[in-house]
């Protein structure tokens, strides 16, 4: 597929560096300033250079010498979305989608805003398309969750839960492993670069709560019958408590127990809850530091538990490719 | 869709049962003697009545009046193989399937022969057809671990390893947790029912072997650019050792060590091999009782664990109805 790319932080530039190595082709990139159209007339590949585009965004801040609705109006069939997440009207993510759709194009989203914040008018931009929306990568980096939930099926899955944040799962680890307390190893995760310099968006469980929305939104339509009867989500209906005031005292009387603590999310198609819960130090949610894990309960098989990295560059990107195979 | 079903063991009964619930539909059921066929007069549903079928199974040990080769005639849009899994020219499964594929029908597989004794022979049947084959109940059972490296794309695993039989981990993990010795667990096991009386075909390491050559053969087809290239894997292939000789004082050595011993499955596309073999004990290979699990290694998105019921008639049916689903 001729792929157009917008956004090159870590994901957007993974996409662009994998692509070919997944039989597709980059025909635009572009960032919030700048573009790369190909002309079809290189050599060998008519599609972008990968390797060119990555390096002027590293020396010159820029991917190219066009403007960013360029990119947006090639002639590709698949726009991936990697801009940041944002929330509200999940601008400017959201009109790329819809501007694919209208000319019939799909869309693969890495961004959580348009499937977090604005999914029934997503759901109503797609009915009007011939093209699709997929957005595996939302969710859990490299862990098939959606579409393991879509090939269940929504109306068989009761809930999904799990570890849905990696750097808050790495200050918890952290914390219940060396005995110390948030503010220290948020100190030396900052160090790392696992956490932010502002770390609020994970730390307060925002970033899980957003995944779970979209989780929620999935087995909300993905169960109704008819989608006017289905519960829309967006951030605004999560109950959400982070991990700012778990005390590492809390952990130390956990574990005396055989217990830690963990960020848990939790999705079905009435609720969506993150908190931190206590969780059996030896189980399958207590993932190590960047991990994730997905836990789908389904009505006929059981429990299904799926962990990986939940985070990065390649890793993403990745789950971004797998979406563009299942378009074909 | 609409499904004939041939076999009436645990697995062909949950998916007869699970089938409208998926919004598919039963127009014909074989076992080895017997068979109905839908008339198409049903007053309310076209299908066979599922409930009869089971009833009939249970009661009279036949599924209907029909002959067997009657439900292979049927006007099916993929037909269900669900016969107990025979080696060598695995029929009568190998048969059932080219049957369905010589009418430009699908074939879904939950009998594991055709696909890990002739799969080179099932590929030549798809490319001459308009139908499809999908097999992913063939391994693990409610466990996605087919269509995940299928998503994944096999280019892009370099191994695929796991706990694949439920009866040899629930045996393992009942001697470490007791401290008792083989035979004395298998007994238990037996009693459970989680044991067959011949107990061979899970014990040896054929099942779990046998998963892994599907495995290999998925990686070795999949990511070769022509098909002659590939290689063709059969049990043949596989390097196979069994639990049989696993002292109970090598579990309790290892728990000395924070170990445990597990019956571990490993394919690529050049090898495959079962064996019993050492892990760490609240590690995540450590699957407890009757579990599966599957890791996935990764080019690019690192390793993927994802486990679950590997056995049970809904959990296999589940992943039939899940093949069935993505045919559409």
């Amino acid at each position: 597929m001729r792929l157009a790319v917008v956004g090159a932080g870590a994901v957007g530039r993974s996409v662009v560096d994998l692509a070919d190595e997944y039989g597709h082709e980059v025909v635009a990139v572009a960032d919030s300033s700048s573009a790369v159209v190909a002309d079809g007339t290189g050599d060998r590949d008519p599609g972008v250079d990968a390797d060119a585009v990555v390096a002027r965004k590293a020396e010159r801040g820029i991917v190219g010498d066009a403007d960013p609705a360029d990119a947006l109006a090639a002639d590709y069939d698949a726009l991936v979305e990697a801009t940041p997440t944002t929330l509200g009207d999940a601008e400017p993510g959201f009109s790329h989608v819809t501007t694919a759709l209208e000319r019939d194009r799909h869309a693969v989203l890495a961004n959580k805003g348009p499937v977090a914040e604005r999914f029934d008018d997503l759901r109503a931009a797609v009915a009007d398309s011939e093209g699709e929306v997929r957005f595996e990568a939302t969710v859990g980096g490299a862990i098939p969750a959606v579409s393991t939930v879509e090939d269940i099926e929504p109306s068989h899955v009761t809930a999904v839960r799990g570890v849905l944040n990696g750097t808050a799962n790495f200050i918890l680890t952290r914390m219940a492993a060396e005995g110390l307390d948030y503010e220290h190893v948020l100190a030396e995760a900052q160090d790392l670069g696992v956490a932010e310099a502002d770390p609020a968006f994970d730390v307060d469980g925002t970033d899980a709560a957003l995944k779970c929305v979209i989780l929620a939104n999935v087995l909300s339509f993905g169960a109704a019958d008819d989608p006017a009867d289905a519960r829309e989500f967006t951030l605004d209906d999560a109950e959400v408590e982070g991990i700012r005031d778990v005390p590492g005292s809390a952990l130390r009387l956990a574990a005396e127990d055989g217990q830690t603590v963990r960020l848990i999310g939790e999705a079905t198609g009435e609720l969506v809850r993150v908190a931190p819960r206590l969780v059996p130090e030896n189980g399958t949610l207590a993932v190590s530091g960047t991990q994730n894990i997905v836990q789908i309960e389904t009505s006929h098989a059981g429990r299904l538990n799926i962990s990986g990295r939940g985070a990065g560059g390649p890793e993403t990107a990745s789950a971004v490719l797998g979406d563009v195979g299942r378009l074909e």
